[in-house]
């Protein structure tokens, strides 16, 4: 059967969960297939962002950290974000960066599994995770060991010097998910730690943190959290490990009695013993709204039409295009996050070309084109016009001068 | 000569810096004396985020990292803080939490002084700073040793083992000043390093990093800087540092090329190395604003005004409430940053009171009564105000009801 747009159309109509798309603001023309890499803006951010400037901080001022609750913040969205990831409201926290964050829980996990130097992890994936285990190494320098293995091989390196798997579960190159039970499993089974990386996961992919028995979490805010442009990151700490992880980055936010201005450090009992600084309270208070609209959603719901959305592009790609790209995602839905990766020598000309008709997805060199299709927000209608876009540029060769053109700038 | 409300009027008419109160927002009636803990808002801001979000976030959507310039933001309100400290424009970054920026910056100083063991602090001061080297202590155990020493034998305590003197310049409780030049050269006399916090210092004093000769220092967005709750943190590190001082905490945006996505981490050449994770943009633009009314005022006139009220403030206590509180700040204004604290074994019922009558301070137990003088928005009359409303509360015993509330509260 032959794709076309009225069929899309249809499932448009179809789509149970149509109606959150009016909770965003998408520009008029726009196809955005970058949610992946910043989620659109949830229109309730505007009055609740306006709110927070003027009445919690113009008008409450300092006595919003009480009246207005910004205190609690961290561990109030934590909490709603732990229902997204298979978590219990007490295990997850929202602070600082994902990079922070995995420098936390990776240290804490070399404290919990003293006398083991390991820790086990892949290339190629996103960098920040590799950057941060490097800087742990040459901090430590002969206390930690990095053994950085190609995927298939990653059960077999995990052996009993292994303090810590550490592992994106979505990748953001390929969309390829990793098996988080089993590798899980495999890590418990010789004694080591779990530290998922969830920044393509949560929002995008089921997540059961709990189910699969990991130890600890990290996570992105802006991405399918749709949390705004450097939005904070969350973390997770299992209930079982929460006594004994201790941050090295001992903030007085992580303090058991962080106004008591006492001066010996003494964590929080709880997940909060994971805070460091004053918590971002702007941030917040947008990511809250984001995750909030995640939190209505119907789970399997979203799952069902991410993955419908993936096969609907790739079916589509072949169609139109046939030949002309390689498919660099798997083709299995099930083994894919919420994004298909299409292979080009030209692709990052050719992905100029789409963004100039305003089809927004993105590049990763030296060969990756990226669309991320979050099904808050993307219809079926917009993958059909994205893909008819794609054909148009590679028919006519459009895409040749945004070629010439990036070749000029570069020279 | 009495001091009455007429001289305080009189002060506010003259005063060169009057016009700067109407870009801030103080509610009607509230005299906001904890400008020290958290900043006013800056009227702009509501404008500006209101555009980061609907123009930027909402119609630029990822675009904005380079159209909006999202990425260079760091840097840019970096360079704006910088000229508030005495330090180049390349010398200073916006990034993380105060406390965050302490854990790159002492670490990385251990790095620049091989050999060394020993980080030189005080006690009592705001315990973040204490928090953050007993984690790095117990990260890094006997590479480490802590010498917390009082204030007086500072100087005695740096010798040839010190890799690090870590200092906050003014004190958060008694708005002590540090003498900066000073000690900064004693430790550069033994080959140490001087980091100094300057949390409760810039926008409040006179700061010159580079005149001092300081090595590195961090500080606060949302104090005089007026950046919004949980503002992103600012940190230096002098030119002559920035090619070896190295981050521990070696995110991507720290690398030399954050968008190549290499496997293996290769800090950037200049002060971005100590960027880690996705900037929070919201709170960058927030403090850009607030920083950027603090740039156009005059540095002389602001501590003039700051010495001014706070002397204005000491005065009109010993004659309004003579003998009722001990002045736990230094008397002489040239040795106390921009705030004084009183001290009252009901101190806290005090404030209560205060507070209930619209006069924002803020108490440190056990009995210290902090009031913060932003010279931008507070006025002279201000101060005669809330120490009229102090009398009153003295003489009438209105604070006992407070005491007895708290007291109930407790039990």
């Amino acid at each position: 059967m032959t794709l076309d747009r009225e069929i899309c159309a249809a499932l448009d109509r179809d789509d149970p969960l149509a109606a959150f798309r009016e909770e965003f603001e998408i520009p008029d023309g726009l196809i955005y297939l970058d949610g992946n890499s910043l989620g659109a803006l949830p229109r309730a951010v505007k009055r609740r962002l306006a709110d927070v400037v003027t009445q919690e901080w113009g008008a409450g001022l300092i006595r919003s950290w009480n009246t207005a609750h910004w205190i609690d913040l961290p561990q109030r969205v934590g909490a709603a974000i732990a229902g997204l990831i298979g978590a219990r409201p007490d295990e997850v926290v929202v602070a600082d960066s994902t990079s922070v964050n995995l420098f936390k829980l990776a240290t804490a996990a070399l404290g919990l599994r003293p006398g083991r130097r390991v820790i086990v992890t892949e290339p190629g994936n996103f960098p920040t995770d590799l950057y941060i285990l490097q800087g742990i190494q040459r901090l430590l320098n002969d206390r930690v060991e990095l053994r950085v293995v190609a995927p298939e091989h990653l059960a077999g390196a995990i052996d009993g010097d292994t303090a810590l798997l550490l592992l994106t579960q979505v990748h953001y190159r390929t969309g390829r998910v990793h098996d988080m039970m089993a590798l899980t499993r495999r890590a418990h089974e010789v004694g080591a730690l779990a530290l998922w990386d969830l920044s393509h996961s949560a929002g995008a992919i089921d997540v059961d943190l709990n189910a699969a028995g990991a130890d600890l979490a990290v996570g992105c805010g802006y991405k399918y959290l749709n949390g705004g442009p450097g939005a904070p990151a969350f973390l997770f700490v299992a209930q079982r490990h929460q006594a004994q992880a201790q941050s090295p980055l001992s903030g007085w936010m992580g303090h058991a009695a962080p106004f008591a201005f006492s001066d010996d450090y003494l964590p929080a009992p709880d997940i909060r013993r994971m805070l460091c600084g004053t918590p971002a309270i702007l941030g917040l208070a947008a990511l809250e709204i984001g995750v909030g609209i995640m939190a209505r959603a119907d789970h399997r719901q979203l799952r069902r039409k991410s993955m419908a959305l993936g096969d609907l592009f790739i079916r589509l790609v072949e169609q139109e295009c046939p030949g002309q790209f390689t498919l660099q995602s798997p083709r299995d839905a099930a083994a894919r996050g919420s994004q298909v990766s299409l292979g080009h020598p030209e692709g990052y000309a050719i992905m100029q070309a789409l963004i100039a008709r305003g089809v927004i997805g993105d590049f990763r060199a030296p060969d990756t084109m990226r669309f991320g299709f979050t099904p808050l927000y993307v219809r079926h209608s917009d993958v059909y016009d994205a893909v008819a876009h794609l054909k148009d540029i590679m028919d006519s060769g459009a895409w040749q001068d945004a070629a010439h053109q990036a070749r000029g700038a570069v020279t």
